[in-house]
């Protein structure tokens, strides 16, 4: 007998390991260069709000990942300054990128034992937007690597790329799962497309990742974390 | 009977279409915004090659591509300013880095009548290194998307890169054929995997991307265009 579920794809940041906090951190050191820098009436909060409209705008041409965000820095920078910034300041917004680059992979609970598991029973597939280079690092560091089937690295997440991938690693999305963080990137589309879509929330969520839960929809599961995976798929038979 | 040679890869940028005049383009905005800005002993040749090594620096961090390119002129003409660069002119340099990402694409001779005729006879691959959106962004401008049996955006031409995209989209690297104008990229790293590798010298070539010619191998091979490739091709049987 074939069984329902043979693949099942994982998000990587703040899925299996974490990444937004690193985003936060540099935002508030983004804030803490700039704050000496802007007109009385714009705090840190505004500064905040222009920089996530900066990124907004440029994900069209650059994509996600720390460079085009790095790039956003520079430009709101410059905008919200009316051209004033100092240039060692922009220079220590390039450092501030340049660390997120080399941040230390930690795992989340339960990530490696849940791979380990499943990657037994299963074919298992990492899917994750972000820069090329940057994403393989993290991979690697995370030491978890050779336990996938295949690594996708992808510019987006659309219904359209998840049969793709579920195509020619698995057996079609109507026989696979995925599993991340992002209502809007790992769970709707994924649904859409004909698969599974579990939600695992991590608490940091990067507005641009929301998105309202599929509730009406029977392959739509929420679990609290990356331990209650295993259990899930052997449901699924 | 099993033929020798079943899939080709292709390189894209400057072998399907051209991209390094527009890095030179940039370039030369470049040293014009940076030149009323800079120290006396410095010229417009010194420019260049301190932003190539501020290129070759990065590249382990940044990777290729255009947004890695935009950040290393933008720390080049802070370092080469002793941090005396205006704001407005690292604008500059942002908008700079902004059009490379929408140049139009412009298809060298031969290039799509001989993807058109091998993709009839042959497996053809598509082989990049550069920005994940940007490279796609590109091949859709081309034209050329549906001809490929198979697209990968790599964050480095290795042998092992090589070995494993022939594996999976051919018959292995012996049976495959790799097409490109960077002798370091394209050529020298598919031979050593045991493939072909059909150097199509482009005339502009990124100094990073130079090699010596791997003269000794019978399965290199040089042709003034890709217009001699279906030819070349017909030959390996």
């Amino acid at each position: 007998m074939t069984r329902k579920l043979t693949t099942i794809g994982f998000d990587a940041d703040d899925t299996l390991w974490h990444n937004e906090r690193f985003f936060r951190i540099t935002q508030d050191r983004f804030a803490e260069l700039l704050i000496d820098h802007v007109p009385d009436n714009v705090d840190s909060h505004t500064l905040a709000e222009r920089l996530l409209a900066a990124e907004k705008q440029n994900l069209g041409r650059y994509g996600y990942g720390v460079k085009g965000f790095t790039l956003s820095m520079i430009e709101t920078a410059i905008e919200v300054t009316n051209a004033r910034v100092p240039a060692s300041v922009i220079q220590e917004l390039i450092v501030a990128g340049q660390m997120m680059l080399s941040y230390p992979i930690e795992l989340l609970p339960s990530a490696r034992a849940a791979v380990e598991v499943l990657s037994e029973s299963h074919r298992v597939v990492l899917i994750t937007k972000g820069d090329l280079l940057d994403q393989e690092r993290k991979l690697a560091q995370s030491g978890l690597g050779g336990l996938f089937d295949g690594v996708e690295i992808v510019s987006e997440k659309t219904p359209e790329i998840y049969v793709d991938i579920f195509n020619r690693h698995g057996d079609g999305p109507e026989r696979s799962m995925m599993v991340g963080n992002s209502m809007r990137s790992d769970v709707v589309p994924v649904i859409e497309a004909g698969g599974w879509g579990i939600y695992v929330p991590h608490g940091l969520v990067w507005e641009v990742e929301y998105a309202p839960a599929p509730d009406h929809s029977p392959r739509y599961m929420e679990i609290p974390n990356l331990g209650a995976l295993p259990a899930l798929a052997a449901e699924i038979t």
